[in-house]
């Protein structure tokens, strides 16, 4: 199923949405935060017309197991350039994400000053890389990534679960399946869509649940493709966050994202 | 006035707290972000007894001239070991901040695994920082550098305006005054206590609010120094972020914030 169906979501009365949560877009069971942060950020859009996903700040109460999601979404302010509008979304009741967001209209997007201090990460051509695939016989990787087309930096998937190089990273390129392109909706799915970079640590990492989830929005696109790099710098006190960066095939930054996770031994 | 006097916060009803906020805690003339937040961060705390913040997420809605605000407090869940919170800060009905936050027993304290990529900044003695401070006849400093102890890196306030390393970092102590010591809600004032880095970068920048702003926090304390940093790496599409870590005086991680912020030329 595209990505655009596994998210769609249905008006249900003003400000209330509903969304048929996808089985197979799963971790061990678990649907992916990213994609079910996604079908909330659709509602939003949906009550946010003209305007365009800038930032979403996300918290994840409880695991969504492929149960249906209703979203509410309250507008808290349609300013003259950005509108502010929070989502709770809830299983027969039971929270699950509460979520805020800024749309945009787009005017500061030919503001001149611009600096960019970093690089996209160096990836070989795609035919080069791994493209994670579930297999029947193993629960890793996981159904979801059938679902995406996520193809891994080959030092990196060499490397799973050894000590790399220092900070761990994993690095590879994202693209929807059946040829869609990414929008900020997808952006948000590419933000949570690949394996953590902690994996490539050396340190005995089991699970990873996501605590909090961020996404800014440098370039809405449509994208047909992004190099994507996640890096971990800091593992302490039973925390650990992961920093992701997105860019384009022309080396513009297309979004940043930072998720706090729980380091489950 | 104590911080925590000025961010001090009233039960009213369930749930529901009051606040004053105080003036002269601004920059020209809107009450600096992260005081505001730190109290709605109070109020929270409040609603999690024996639970210590996290991680806390918020969107800045509309800006607050020291007017009076209400915070009321969802509690979302009361997990195991994770409370999930949210707080609507608003003032006669107008909102001025959404927010949610995560609160933790403190059982994953001890986990074993432990990395550390990163670096405390290098910073002088505090004796040869400059502390900022308001003066009469300039807008800037503005009166909030006032009522905490910022002391900046010599080096950093010697480029104010002008073209310096890159990326732009703004590096400096913190501390409160009267010798509180700063917990979880003190270093949700901390991560907005500085000017902006973007002043560092020797752009046309002038005001830059921000538009959300996220902290995890690593270790709560009590501490009395923080050695901070702040650095934005991408200026793009109207857009900065800015990136904070806080140190504690043995070299250990205490917090993580950052911040998408408006590019208002």
């Amino acid at each position: 199923m595209k990505f655009s169906e596994a998210s769609a979501v249905t008006r249900v009365s003003p400000g209330v949405y509903t969304a048929d949560i996808q089985p197979d877009w799963d971790i061990f069971g678990v649907t992916n935060g990213g994609y079910l942060l996604a079908t909330a950020v659709r509602a939003m859009g949906e009550e946010a017309p003209g305007r365009t996903l800038a930032g979403v700040s996300a918290r994840f109460i409880n695991p969504n197991r492929a149960d249906p999601i209703t979203i509410e979404v309250d507008t808290l302010k349609v300013g003259r350039s950005l509108s502010t509008l929070t989502a709770a979304v809830t299983t027969e009741g039971k929270p699950l994400i509460t979520a805020s967001a800024s749309f945009s209209d787009g005017s500061n997007e030919n503001r001149g000053s611009a600096l960019v201090v970093s690089e996209p990460p160096d990836l070989p051509p795609v035919e080069d890389c791994v493209r994670l695939l579930p297999t029947s016989d193993a629960p890793l990787p996981p159904p979801f990534s059938g679902q995406v087309g996520c193809y891994l930096h080959p030092e990196d998937v060499a490397q799973f679960g050894q000590a790399q190089e220092r900070p761990p990273v994993m690095r590879g390129w994202f693209r929807l399946l059946d040829d869609e392109l990414l929008d900020p909706v997808g952006l948000v799915l590419a933000s949570d869509g690949f394996p953590p970079a902690i994996f490539n640590s050396g340190l005995p990492v089991g699970w990873t649940p996501t605590v909090d989830l961020t996404v800014h929005i440098r370039n809405p696109g449509p994208h047909e493709w992004l190099r994507c790099q996640f890096v971990t710098r800091f593992v302490t006190g039973g925390w650990l966050e992961e920093d992701g960066e997105f860019w384009d095939l022309d080396g513009n930054l297309v979004a940043q994202s930072r998720q706090l996770a729980l380091l489950a031994n």
